[in-house]
């Protein structure tokens, strides 16, 4: 049954009824010293937090460690925040919860943006590359969690697919500046660009928690995407019998560098030209999705600008006209 | 008639008789106390020291203010590096020099590049930016310039026709970019970001010298570009009736973010995402351009690396397989 | 009749019936689900948060959009910042208001300080220059705003006059460096040098809102004071008959130049020495305002520190004895 | 038979028989247009200029791609440098040379402190690492190379067994540091800290070629002793059944985080007590190197200080007494 | 008697009565326009706030100037921190508390780390710098200041003790450092490498208050730790017949630039190995108690990460398996 | 008698007969294996290179350690750079110099400026401030050293009487801004920013070398001129009876802060308005004297722009009137 009421389009004084992810509870004092409980809720369009302020320890411990729960209540203001009074709640079994509802997903269909990346894949002549992205998308394993996960933990396309999402467009940037740059110091080697920029960011299935849970994995922050990246291409090169020792170091740099600054967590910086153009084309996608992401979810969205940028240091102009 | 030998072609024991531009003089003397003129030449393949060691007063003064020489001599070694021993000079009038052999110009026809362009500009649907281009290519001084002028004094495109070239190219990725963010918050603003990538240049007209002389204008330096540009396009807006408020400082603000960074001499950062895509598509080409001609006249093409690049600081490598 | 209450000067318990600026309302819910109104009033000594507890929506809406109101009530402490509970409230129309108790002002007369820069620009000798000025100090409309305009949003003379009083500080500080570097590399300037501080800041009476309304312009934001100002500098120098380029290039460098570093949003740094002296008379002005008023408004006048400056990174001591 | 000159001790006037190597050699021509060769020749203490002024072109030839030469001559200062003017040169071949006389190596014989790392190593108790030290030195091929590698290419310990010498001198600090911080927080990880000295450079063995040749390689360029280390770590790993996960993200991480900032090529900074200890042990070691080199290096050994050191951007102080 | 209640144990529900250092109160009033009375309570394990909801005006009075006082109460949760109610709060006497229940001091008696550094100094062997320490531990005032006063305000070992246990570790490393590079470039200088590394931090027991007070002096702000300790040793050292003058220089510049940096308020940065040692000596204890502090009081001990160290901006990981 | 030939005044083929400070003196070989001797030339108005062809040995040894030299010979051009041509060299004694035309001082005389110094000294009224000026300005031996020293060894005012003409400078400044700031913030305090001005730089008579030699003493290197000059006022102080500890601790805070940055060398950043004013004050005085010295010592003063400066990393531009 398709969900009635989304949390981004809730409103003060409206009335819910609905099933959240749990994100998590913590139990609390008022002054009048009663118990109360704040639970954060979560559907795919956003975050809310709810209180209980009856028998709120009870239902602490019968919530216990559930994922999922269906929640009643209304919503008022309080600190210029909205906040959902909670009248009734139980605990959901996962079996029982509709997921596309909960967790936010890329718009695209993430099969359909595979299929399209592996035609393009597909394409790639030299036959050790070519067999290397099969090694990866053969995988099953690799190629859900790839399908699943998100290109970032906050600040852009973070949401299920969204990695997906961003290899696609980096790749078919690229795809662009092999023909745009066709005249350009002997040409840009195609199947090396192509490949990089399709394993660019593979490490991010091992640095980021998918499904439901956010967050960073023990060994995303200890190691970090672009090393887990680059480890997981040289562990599946290991397997490629007679795969040249020049091309290994040039595609292990890619990996390396296409963050494109050492301050920026890259080991070492982009040394030729398939190199910087993979940097340009992650950097330039990944910015042009925070800034058209600050302009559309704009506080107010009355005013020319937007609220500081932490990220970019600097306010969002909002209102240059779109096309119809 | 075709020149038979260029500066960079030449090797020791090679004998020159060949038409320069003469870029500077100077008469020094030598420890047994006998004046020698050293000559700065070039040609549009690069630049080369000769060196004058008989009569260097008498001739010094024969060639007085020439900008262009007729030199025999032979090519030898002093210090690593190639040097003419000349044996005969003499002042060369400018008619009577072919100029397109002296003076580096852009691979591509100016004109064909220009008419490229114009069809783009053509397709800007809003009015009051056609007019705004018209007025800028309509003005026959001012496309004069703009196809002779250099995209920068040594960095990228240092050449006759390399700000067209440059421009067009920029042009172009932002045509890309268009469609590929179709779906990006509502679509990106095709008009705005066109008329940007063809005018955001527009200041080198006023900040380079073009023709024979290289080097900045007093403008160039006490402005600078950026400024200039922004001005230029001020100044045909004031022209214009009725352009509205709003696009002339979106226009404005586009011109004036273009390099991005106020530690590159932007005077306001990009606050809309036409603004950042701009900047990303003219850093890029830059860019582009930047490592593949480093690469490309590396003093050492065995090497698998290059020399230490000071602007980019990192050493550029060298071994990348190009297209056949 | 002279108003009994500032802001500055209230304490706890005060009783207050007031009429204020009305700066922004926003409507809450109290926990137990009643609608509150708060509002953010405004004198001119400075800000003050009140709350209607009492039939906060029809209050909101028989406020709608006034800019001005009558308010009484109590003050009370909340959070350990003062809080005005408010009694009643009502609408004042602008032409019943005592706009001068409400906007903070100079301490001195504008029209006098106006007078004091105009006696100045008079001894400009260079005929351009002075031309230049009185195209200017004879256009009405400029001359108002100019009077009118803050120097700056919040950190330095951020009051009505503050631009005319921080222009002529920073004109009289020039004054000075002429005289005492009458003999340092062939001297000053005097003419550039006074023309350049004159004018300096023109460019934030576009920049900034004047009068009741704080807060930048979109011009203000997306091109900035800095290059407003030098276009309205080459805006009047266009209608002048044979002005020098070399002059204008110079005072434009000033204009350009005059916040001193690339990071400042400078588009290029000083490059002769009148122009370096007039980067410090502005900067040397405004961080003495700038130090002075975090001293003489620190928190706890007891203590020998003041709270830590975040624009300026550090404490200020201040128990420097003050003359009688 | 031992050597009677070294280039270190040569001065004015000296007359020279001796085999060096020869690093590099290029042919230029006098002004008298006169051929002439020069080489760079090394011994195990340094670098000497070289000049042949007659029959250059066939002696050239004569060495051909030579790395070993047997050279006459006598020294003569040239520009205030020490320089060979050659009388005699002939070609040696690698195995009548004596190699340990030309090539710089640690004062400690490497078998002797690869006997002590080995001793050190064995006193490790957690049995997946004890395993995995074992797993490199049970590898003779790895073991011959870590015995032969320098620490770095310029800086710091630039001779054969530096990078052996360093590891030992790094394990020793953090053996001391074990004991010294044994209260506090809990105390540390002795196995973890010292596995991690043992082995944080070992990527250089592959950064820098070893033996008679100096620089680096190309996937030291590429990808850098980081995370090439890293990876050799992380293979061996592979390799152990039942190491723990929590280990070897441990383990990786002091791996790459070794060099303690992001702008010094770690991609990840030191988030454990025992990755911070690790770090400073490193830095520390290198650092002393640095400086008590180039004290004893000055130019100018009577001057109380050295001339600008570009790494450090100080001058260093000579005058400290030492130990008798 | 024993205190039975630390601030670190406190939870939830606790019922409290003890004595605590009255670090601050402040009045306030609530909603409902009673006055109540906050206080910050602290013991030798942390701070605590609490609230007197009744009869706060003349509790308030009541408590004047008080520095210690005894509360009954309870433990409440209030946006997710513990707060104390208070049911009865009373002054207490300085002679009536046990002071080292209430201030944090070092887990290691000041006496015996004080006989320590004492039984070290003895070693030195030149005679001047023998004196130089023998004046400042001979004089009892020093002593006594020198033994109460922290290592800093916040950062690393910020209780009574603090900055003896540091000065004792750094000494115990440099120790270290002494033979373990006593082949180094001549062997380093044992006595002038441990005098700095006795005295390199006494300007802190003037530039932090001591006792139950926290904070900076007054001179410890303006003019700061490095150069007041470099002032004490300067005068102590006018007293000593025949110091040599380059004796004098070396251990000054080891007292103003050890702290590395001149961002770090150094105002010279390190020139000679034992400067540069003592630096990494002091730095690395420093960081080595910083990070282990942040580990062991963690927020949530079961994560596997801190929360963001603003100091050093990073997470800490907390898993690293500690000996038993 | 006075000079008739200047170093800066010297072209190619002039006839050479003056004495000179003899700066330093190398020996070397000519290709032709024959020894010669290079010498570095100084008068009041620059350095010369100069040339001993014949008999080098001999004359080197004659010269010995001389300070001073009569040179005869001519003068040539060598890599575009003008050098002396010896024929004939011989010592010159101390006493038979005219060290005024050898050594550059100020335009001012030091006498004269002093008795300016001094009677601004007299007009502080705080009698603690006042005896601390006497007790330096009753100092003959400082007095002397205080008109001799340069202010900076290279950048501004590098010749004798330099420190005082910049200390005149600053101290005029900072009377101007007390007037002018007199109504900022309760008014400046004049003897404690006059104190101030008058003390801020002494430390250089003690970190850089007076009279005929150049360069840094070793404490200028190893202290620094501020904590130097710091240390010679607290001296002072600690003479004079009842010196109030604030007023001490705010000059000392002064004379600390004057390079305004840490990254200037200043230990602690200004904290107060006076403070801030000395800062601005001593900085604007060397900016002032550094461009203006830039612009009319240019290379090519026919140019538009000056070299690369690469203190202030710009151009500077040539061009602006002066007045007549």
């Amino acid at each position: 049954m398709a969900r009635s009421t989304y949390i981004k389009d809730l409103k003060e004084g409206d009335v819910v009824s609905e099933v959240f992810v749990l994100e998590s509870k913590s139990l609390g004092r008022t002054r009048a010293d009663k118990p109360y409980l704040t639970l954060v809720l979560r559907d795919k369009t956003g975050r809310l937090e709810a209180k209980v302020w009856e028998e709120a320890e009870a239902i602490n411990e019968q919530l216990g460690a559930a994922q999922f729960v269906q929640v009643n209540g209304s919503i008022e203001t309080y600190n210029k925040r909205l906040q959902l009074k909670v009248a009734h709640v139980a605990v959901k079994r996962p079996e029982d919860v509709a997921l596309d509802e909960l967790v936010a997903t890329s718009e695209r269909d993430p099969d359909e943006m595979f299929e399209e990346l592996l035609e393009i894949a597909r394409t790639v002549e030299n036959p050790h590359l070519l067999k290397l992205l099969g090694a990866f998308f053969k995988d099953e394993a690799f190629v859900e969690q790839f399908k699943q996960s998100p290109a970032s933990k906050r600040i852009h396309q973070p949401y299920v697919g969204g990695l997906l999402e961003h290899t696609l467009s980096v790749v078919n940037i690229v795809r662009f500046l092999v023909e745009h740059y066709a005249g350009l110091g002997g040409g840009l080697n195609r199947d090396l660009l192509l490949a990089g920029a399709i394993l660019h960011d593979i490490g991010k299935v091992a640095e980021l928690e998918s499904g439901v849970a956010h967050g960073y994995t023990t060994p995303g922050v200890l190691i970090g995407h672009i090393v887990l990246g680059y480890q997981m291409v040289e562990e599946r090169i290991a397997q490629i019998d007679g795969f040249p020792q020049a091309l290994r170091d040039e595609l292990g740099h890619m990996m390396l560098s296409h963050q494109g600054r050492l301050e920026w967590k890259s080991p070492v910086v982009p040394m030729f030209t398939e190199a910087m153009l993979l940097h340009y084309a992650d950097d330039l996608d990944a910015k042009a999705h925070h800034v058209a992401n600050a302009i559309s979810s704009a506080a107010d969205p009355e005013a020319a600008f937007t609220d500081w940028d932490r990220i970019l240091e600097r306010y969002f102009y909002t209102q240059v006209e779109k096309p119809e």
